[in-house]
């Protein structure tokens, strides 16, 4: 769980991972099964420290062996203290099994046992009582239901995936952690088949203590490592991933994590507008997008695009240039750069000239650059050509497509020069080919290749996203988390009326309506005078949240006569409902060019969130919304406005002027940060319309509901 | 070209791909030289009819043979007339080697021979040459500049593809026809190597007689076809691909077509605003879907999801029911079939009963289906999980996520058990698999295999699509082609004013608003009282596009006395302005609760276009618009509308009545109607603001443009 992490010092958890002696309990001689796989496994992949195997049964035995190693019959039994001990018995023996390695000192353990939370509420609290007594006692659990944890550059292997035997182990810069035991095998193979080589591959499985992103940060100080791998279906502890990233991003490693499973329970979201529309799904995209961690689809993507990372190439900017020698590789590319923003600059009259020299007379010397038939016999002009792109600066990035190869064409050669010239040049390059034996060829060299244009272009088009946005995250603030003593449930809160909710949010410093408090004819007259025509009335309750639809909305008040007989007619209604009468408010009525919704609430695993979206009567219709997780700085507020499908709408057009998006934006940002000063006692807010003028003025809020924490005060 | 399809009969192509004799003008000994590829692949892959090698070289020589056949100095000199010539030399000598085609008689050439108008305007003459002595000549030709076309039905492959020597041909359902010869041999190996036998593999190259889309339609009558599958960069004649697409879907056949190449110079079309925002990638994603032709990315997706077509099998509905071994890809494979537009049903009470009968008891009876390890040496659990979901009607889908095989999977029994189930059931199944020996166990069964849980739903997606598509196309009207006459350059064009415009379109049945043209104060008096205040006036001269900008449009004109100002000061700026003065238009002030765009104009590929979209000044910001190409349907109509991001604000909501969307779709309709009617004389119609209430009211058009072709009449 996240709150152990201030317990622990997180580096232990990477001396967890490079055990200097394992015990093994319910170990087999069978080394398909998971109590011997890891023995196998650790015995056959070079780990130099010293494993215990321990089986009553075996142990009792003439020869007390088990796969060559002398057997022993339980923990207590061992030479020395082992430092983690991998927990292969039934579930109801875990317990019992915690208690054994507390009482021989083991620093963790790793629990493949299940029968525990995956199978409700019973299994829950027996997970309960492992982790209390496991805390209590001073030991780190990875686990329980997971296939393990393993560390090839140690030979620490202590997961059970079959995967293995399959695909054989080799160090390398990628670290996989994933939830799902079956998830980190999967991802293990698919870079292993690209030969990639991984150093770490844990399942965190059901996480009772040590959890994904707990796992990410203590990895992430380890220098071998230069690209690490999430795949999660439930986040619990955003900040820790944060701090992750922070880490990693401080030595330039990407983190690319799937966010899996798009729907889950939201009773205390639900109760107001900004959270009955924040998804996981959105919140998820918000979060991983500020701190920099690049979200992906599934384990396919996770190991593709690990491929591109690896190298260590970066790119300066997004201009990109292809080539090819077939003409429809060249086309679908410049479809595919433009699909995923990437820039396919057109050369400039030097880099023009530089690939005329290297280029034959029938291959233009255009972007992208149809080789037709150039390469036959002649290899030597693809890497004067990529030297010739390189040297004039003309790319960031270089896509190159080889869709088909067969007689004449040396991609032995090719993908040497391909090779040499991404280390030399720094550029990175990837390559799109159809044929495996193609794509072999480049892979023996290092080179990442894609088995699609789109998909190639989609990976060099992550890499400029990665560095624009590591650069970012980096200037932002961590999260401010879930506030402690937050009430889990939203009956115990309250919403402040319209004339309070404006009080509140004016004193956070944001911009809101000018208006008046009216509970007599002379207040009218006098508020009419103040604000100047035309004007808006509405019935001030706590009781009404829908006021339109029961006639307490009076707008376009031309001036003190219409504005009093407003006043005496919404009097009259609110006396008739019975409900709580808190007077009528007077507003100026604004005029602008867009109607936006601005709210907050707390969300259960992010905290503070602030959400900005198209607004009006229209808001849940267009879902045309995003979410910022607080705090977050001004830029990262513009990009996310700018992510608004009626973002374009805002800049100057038909000679109208710009929205003025920094004022918006600042609004935002305060918003969030008033929400983070509140530590929870703010439940939510719902600004709705937000009005936004074209031209340097502040967006105005002139409806707004705040939800408080806690009983109506 | 297009136009030479009236000329012969399609039928003839099909004959042109099974010929009973073929001449290779330019036949090498070599085996791997284009002139030599093609008599080793007939020779060696069953071409049963006669092969004729012509070399004036190699017939001097004392042996006269070319790879074991009797070569021949001419084509005169052959023993009976070639039905199919392919012409592999140079292209300086391709006119000559057309004129000794003719003059032998041959009825077709394949033309590998290169530098025609893949070179530019010089080798365009030269082609354009060529194709005109051909047709004088009555002989079809493929290319110049293509790879061939090939026949594994009949061993004609006129082809010199090295992937043939790569991946061994069988004949099987697949059909494919590629502008690019690269991209016939890409996806025939891909669709080799899952094992799904080809029939045809055409390219086209340039295209100067034959083109891709005529290709198909003659395929689409060879019954032994089930999957068609298309790559073209230019489509010059839809209306072709339109007749193909009916042919196929009256067999069930669905085309698989990537339309590569988003840009293109749009001088015609950029004049009018419609114009402007259709793009050449718009206009194909409406063509192909009102002709049930499912659009794919690239190569690629060509050969992975011909795969799910392959078997035949077709679904009821977008019902999916996931099972897996792996809890990670029964939420993945859940968060796909959500983004696919797929229902992950919830099983009905006798359904989970049935389930419940074959399942063991820790396997939860919902989808999706997590075995977890119930399939561990049980494989039969497997079969029975199938078979009851299909006798119970729970699936009109099924997908199956083997993410990770190891011992205690049994394959091969899994496989074949699904092939089977698929066969007898009719209900198609789409596996996910990562390790190759896993996919492999499938593939041999028939059964397709996709290597992500996104993939396989994204296939199963498209299938229901096909079925969707295919209904609504066969109820479709043919398109309209482009008129004949149509002027190819903007300027031939002219604007007719705003009262014009208004009349034009009022009478070809559109609800236009009711307004009058005034020329004097009386006029304006008399309008008021019959229009009924408020009003709009506007000053009317074909020489001025954005009124507004000079103050000739008043809103807002509460009576008389304001309309009679307005009049005035407009009837001066006009004067001042020095342009023809059309008079004063006063219309009705319409009220709505949108403002959408309305547009039609002539492509110069697809013939009349109809657009529609979010009007208003934010039109072009916003680029939220739809097009349709004439004629459509009513539910083609409906169905575009709904696809704009504004539709889901278009139903009932908060209280409020939804847009009556018929009216509107109706409207959509008799404008193609009418353009189609117009033949080519009006160029373009431009209706901004459309103004669209609530309710069941017609929608409005405020203000239009409609240019004619030709000069100022």
């Amino acid at each position: 769980m996240a709150d152990t992490k201030e317990q622990k010092e997180p580096a232990s958890l990477l001396s967890l991972l490079a055990p200097r002696s394992v015990a093994v309990l319910g170990a087999s001689d069978n080394p398909i099964k998971a109590g011997g796989r890891p023995i196998d496994y650790m015995q056959r992949h070079g780990y130099g420290g010293r494993i215990y195997p321990v089986n009553p049964k075996r142990a009792e035995s003439k020869r007390a062996e088990i796969q060559g190693l002398a057997a022993y019959p339980d923990l207590a039994a061992l030479p020395d203290s082992p430092e983690v001990v991998i927990i292969s018995v039934a579930g109801t023996e875990a317990e019992q099994a915690i208690e054994q390695c507390i009482a021989v000192g083991a620093k963790g353990a790793v629990i493949y046992s299940s029968g525990f939370a995956e199978l409700g509420e019973a299994g829950a609290a027996q997970q309960q009582r492992l982790v209390a007594r496991a805390r209590a006692g001073g030991l780190r659990l990875f686990g329980p239901n997971t296939q393990g944890v393993a560390n090839f550059a140690t030979g620490a292997v202590l997961h059970f995936s079959t995967m293995i035997n399959e695909e054989a182990p080799q160090d390398g810069p990628v670290a996989i952690v994933s939830q799902s035991g079956a998830g980190s095998s999967i991802v293990y193979g698919g870079l292993r088949r690209k030969g990639i080589g991984v150093r770490y591959m844990v399942a965190t499985g059901n996480e009772a203590d040590v959890t994904a992103a707990e796992t990410l940060r203590a990895i992430a100080e380890d220098d071998a490592v230069r690209v690490m791998l999430l795949y999660v279906e439930s986040l619990r502890d955003p900040d820790v991933l944060a701090q992750a990233a922070r880490i990693a991003h401080a030595r330039d490693v990407p983190i690319l994590a799937v966010k899996a499973g798009r729907t889950r329970a939201g009773q205390l979201t639900a109760s107001s507008h900004t959270g009955a529309m924040a998804g996981e799904d959105a919140l998820a995209d918000a979060f991983l997008r500020q701190h920099g961690i690049l979200r992906v689809n599934d384990f396919r993507e996770l190991s593709e695009f690990a491929q591109i990372f690896a190298g260590g190439q970066r790119p300066r900017g997004r201009k990109v240039v292809a080539i090819s020698n077939s003409g429809a590789t060249c086309v679908l590319a410049a479809d595919a750069a433009e699909s995923h923003g990437l820039d396919l600059c057109q050369f400039d009259e030097p880099g023009t000239a530089a690939l005329r020299a290297v280029l034959p007379g029938y291959v233009s010397a255009r972007n992208p650059i149809d080789m037709t038939t150039a390469l036959l016999g002649q290899p030597q002009i693809y890497g004067q050509t990529l030297d010739a792109v390189a040297a004039q600066r003309q790319a960031d990035l270089i896509f190159v497509g080889f869709p088909i190869g067969g007689e004449g064409y040396d991609f032995d050669d090719f993908s040497a020069q391909t090779g040499r010239f991404a280390s030399a040049s720094g550029v990175p390059v990837a390559v799109s080919a159809n044929q495996e034996w193609v794509a072999q060829a480049f892979r023996a060299q290092g080179v990442p290749v894609f088995d699609s244009e789109r998909s190639a272009m989609q990976a060099l088009a992550l890499l400029a996203e990665y560095g624009e946005r590591r650069e970012a995250a980096q200037a932002a603030p961590l999260p401010a988390g879930v506030p402690a003593g937050v009430p889990t449930h939203a009956a115990s809160a309250h919403a402040l009326d319209e004339v309070r909710s404006l009080a509140e949010l004016a004193a956070a410093g944001l911009p809101v309506v000018a208006h008046r408090l009216c509970h007599s004819a002379d207040d009218v007259r006098r508020a009419v005078a103040e604000l100047g025509a035309p004007v808006v009335a509405k019935g001030v309750s706590p009781d009404i949240t829908h006021k339109s639809e029961h006639g307490l909305v009076k707008l376009n008040l031309s001036g003190e006569a219409a504005a009093v007989a407003a006043f005496d007619e919404i009097d009259q209604i609110l006396r008739r409902m019975e409900v709580r009468h808190g007077g009528v408010l007077l507003a100026r009525q604004q005029r602008g060019a867009f109607e936006l919704a601005v709210g907050a609430h707390i969300d259960p695993a992010y905290g503070p969130v602030v959400m900005v979206g198209q607004g009006g009567v229209l808001v849940e219709a267009l879902q045309d919304v995003q979410f910022l997780v607080a705090p977050f700085t001004a830029s990262q507020a513009r990009e996310a406005i700018g992510r608004l499908r009626i973002a374009p709408a805002f800049a100057a057009l038909r000679g109208m002027e710009a929205v003025d998006l920094d004022q918006l934006a600042g609004m935002l940002v305060r918003l969030g940060d008033w929400m983070v000063a509140a530590g929870g006692t703010v439940h939510s807010v719902d600004a709705n319309p937000v009005i936004v003028a074209r031209g340097a003025v502040a967006p105005v809020l002139v409806d707004a509901v705040v939800i408080r924490a806690g009983e109506t005060a």
